[in-house]
């Protein structure tokens, strides 16, 4: 589901038991050194500001990082809230899974629309 | 076992079947957003030359780039050359194993004595 977009780049959300967004650029790129500057300053930015929104609403453990792209040629970044109780913790969602997650997070909506709102005021 | 180091970071080598670095902040930080801007730029303009020298050296199929710290609360980015004959490919390195490694790869010691170069020219 895309939630964010401008011309450099967008924002999806995975489908998961945790906060995890991944931003692609509009244009596509294999690697992060094939970008242009503009675009992969505005995605460390974006990336940065997410990181920043999920710590102030989420109060996670860790926040994940990860470029990878093995599977889809197409730069993105995921950016994942961690917490000690969730399925993979410490582990990298990538990793074995440790257990059931039982997560009780506040409410999606309310961050996505705070999130939205931060990203059209920092342009 | 420790590459280069200035400041701001330093570089260690992760023993490991395929090329991959890890560059550490001197000071201690746990997030990305804890770090101080001067100290990030760094780290992203490190990340990105490492991921150049890979791409030129090494052809690899995908650089693969993740900052988790779940285990170790203290800031560093994996910066990993990744081949579709590796251990783990297309997955990542904390993913499910493949199959038996089997790469024939140029010699890492000039890959690191290139690389410790341009480090010290970009300062």
């Amino acid at each position: 589901m895309k939630i964010y977009e401008n011309n450099a780049l967008y924002i999806e959300v995975e489908d998961s038991q945790i906060p995890w967004l991944k931003i692609f650029t509009q244009k596509k790129y294999k690697e992060l050194s094939d970008c242009d500057k503009k675009t992969r300053e505005e995605l460390f930015r974006t990336m940065l500001l997410i990181e920043t929104q999920m710590i102030g609403y989420y109060q996670p453990t860790k926040v994940n990082i990860a470029i990878f792209g093995n599977y889809l040629p197409h730069l993105h970044i995921h950016v994942m809230a961690r917490f000690e109780e969730d399925s993979h913790f410490p582990e990298p969602m990538w990793g074995k899974k440790q257990r059931e997650g039982n997560l009780k997070l506040p409410d999606f909506e309310e961050f996505k629309q705070t999130l939205v709102k931060k990203l059209n005021q920092s342009r």
